[in-house]
């Protein structure tokens, strides 16, 4: 059969951004919702009430993942999953993955509201720790469903104050007895904000993400000594914080040379140990990473970032050494699920725009799992990750509603 | 009449020397004793104890400065002072501060063995939180004993914790009843090791400090804009970090360039917010300071670090403003104690040079209180604000007994 068109309730999927927009309230009008703190409790308590109230079963894995679960009329099918994250920035936005989360609500709810019953479950999932505001790295639940990472590695990491994510769970309560993964998804949607300038411009609503930019992050160590601030002479120096500051100024500039081909480079995070006036440091961290759209730009500011390192090391009386590094992005995405999404938006007259992503997302580490697929709406002018965060219910609608009646389609709709 | 000369008890000092080298061990061997920590508590008591032991009053004013006192044989004159610090460093060595106010205590004890009553009362001082190690900016008691800031801006100081001066010398029970100052001191004796080379290379045990560095601080704030790390496009970012590193780097190279001067510039500690991956940081500051032996030279290396700023602002796309500055060093010591001290070491046949000293004493401050001196002992290879700072009982006892005599004749020796 021919799938007819269904139909969100904009105005209550809209009430629902606007509650957890009322939790966590940032310094300027944005969120401050890091993983496993309070607010975060708050929102998850929030999100499983409405859950409940609308009969879906919620099951929480040991790493506080919350499912929210329609069931099938074979349930021994695997579910379709659609998610993201209700965490955010230290000083992020009110849409950032919880346009996603509570999209896959709203589709649940649709689908009760048109009495529509699907052959596989749906699952809604908010994964914890997506923005690695708190805990590093981001993403870190999905990484452990999909199998790419330990249950355990995951309890271990810690916070700036010291504090594991086990220790966090327990906290506020959050972690429950399911295993986290090691069961079959059938497929995995996740809508989400641009973070980008691109569908605004292009007036488009709703934009099919065809996979990642190819990114690189290098956590790079400083080694420096300490000695008094005041009497050694610049030649007996060897401040770890002009190593790093030395380091961060050739990768911000090798960023530049790339941006014709739109590479970027970031200067993420600095730390220097003692830090304080008076005394030279003698250890300096620096996290950076890099992006490009293809393999071999990310591969070519690699190549440069090293060379500049020894440099920035000669500059400094340091030694600087690349401790650690990591790659992400790259394709991804599903080309049937892309596909049946390219095709819903057609038939309700959406209109759809190809691009890269070139953020991370749980979508990435769920490809790895199970067919996936990656959706962008559209954000006022690309901002992202900063308070001032913004997007309509207009902006957002087309977008839900393709969600809605492609996952209605792939669960399987029908006598 | 002329005075005999006297001499202390080397190995009942470094004694005292060793005893301190206990309390709140470094993790390379040297020292942690944070002002006010419990390590610096329990210094505090050992101090006391062995001046009350000796039947020295100990007087503790309400920021934690401990006063010893010997009585003259007229306890109307103002007494003889000497001092220095028992904090260090959060890697600091055994012998920064400690070294002049044991010498005190070395001093007044060595007094007693001769049974040498002098006209005006002697008192060591220890000066609280003199490092700055925890609570900006270091030499902070000295400050407000000579009535150069209030002692309420000095209990509002706070640690990186947030926690107060004030609450700090509550945890501890540290602080005494008596006022910060406002009483007369007749002069001001601070013994130091050198934390510089010149001493050793030149096979002199004792430096006569002429002055200090002309030295400027600055704290400059880098405002920039939250974004994604990963979309933002190289000409949208105002990334904090990067314009401090900006910052950073031009300041150093102007070091560089004043280095045949003896100057010297110092990238002292670096903050940004919220200095995470993901997200670029919004705010930033950046804590520089930069000296050399005179106040044209150290002018000039401002001219050039204020006329770099804008250059680090532009290539970050950030603002960057210099929110504060200070100065400190410059001629500050008094002629007739400094020719007191040189004849004394002739006397005695210790050879002495005249030096300038690069690094903050609490000398500087007592200096507008009163007539004040500040010697310089031996360090090895100059290295200090490390936990490898070394030096010997033997390359300490010249020093000490020079200060003794010294000390002495300014207290009155005689019928």
């Amino acid at each position: 059969m021919t799938l007819p068109n269904l139909s969100i309730d904009v105005d209550r999927f809209w009430a629902t951004i606007e509650a957890s927009a009322a939790i966590g309230p940032g310094r300027k009008g944005g969120l401050r919702r890091l993983a496993l703190d309070a607010a975060d409790a708050e929102m998850r308590r929030l999100f499983t009430g409405w859950c409940e109230e609308a009969g879906y079963a919620v099951t929480t894995d040991r790493l506080g993942d919350l499912f929210a679960r329609r069931p099938g009329r074979d349930e021994s099918l695997a579910p379709v999953l659609i998610g993201s994250h209700l965490d955010t920035q230290a000083a992020g936005g009110r849409y950032d993955g919880i346009v996603g989360v509570l999209a896959g609500l709203e589709v649940m709810r649709s689908l009760d509201d048109l009495k529509i019953e699907t052959e596989r479950p749906i699952e809604v999932v908010n994964w914890t720790n997506e923005e690695g505001a708190r805990f590093t790295p981001p993403m870190m639940a999905s990484q452990v469903f999909a199998g790419r990472q330990t249950l355990e590695w995951a309890l271990a990491r810690t916070d700036d104050a010291g504090v594991t994510v086990a220790d966090a769970l327990a906290e506020h309560g959050l972690a429950g007895e399911a295993p986290v993964g090691g069961r079959a998804i059938d497929s995995y949607f996740e809508l989400h904000i641009e973070q980008g300038p691109d569908l605004e411009a292009a007036g488009v609503p709703l934009g099919i993400v065809t996979g990642g930019y190819v990114a690189r992050g290098m956590r790079i160590g400083i080694d420096g000594d300490n000695a008094h601030s005041g009497p050694t002479p610049m030649h007996r120096r060897k401040n770890a914080l002009v190593g790093a500051a030395q380091a961060a100024v050739a990768v911000d500039e090798i960023g530049w040379r790339y941006a014709h081909l739109d590479g970027k480079t970031t200067i993420a995070r600095l730390e220097a140990w003692p830090n304080k006036p008076g005394i030279l440091s003698s250890e300096a961290t620096l996290f950076v990473d890099f992006r490009s759209p293809d393999a071999a730009t990310t591969q070519s500011m690699e190549a440069e970032i090293r060379a500049a390192l020894p440099e920035a090391a000669r500059r400094s009386n340091c030694t600087v050494t690349i401790v650690e590094d990591w790659t992400f992005g790259g394709p991804a995405f599903d080309p049937d699920l892309m596909d049946l999404c390219r095709r819903t938006a057609e038939r309700l007259g959406v209109a759809t725009l190809d691009l890269m992503s070139q953020a991370g997302h749980d979508a990435y580490h769920l490809s790895h799992l199970c067919p996936s697929v990656l959706l962008f709406t559209p954000c006022v002018d690309g901002i992202s990750h900063n308070e001032a965060e913004a997007t309509t219910a207009a902006d957002q609608a087309p977008g839900v509603t393709v969600l809605l009646n492609a996952v209605a389609e792939r669960a399987g709709v029908g006598p």
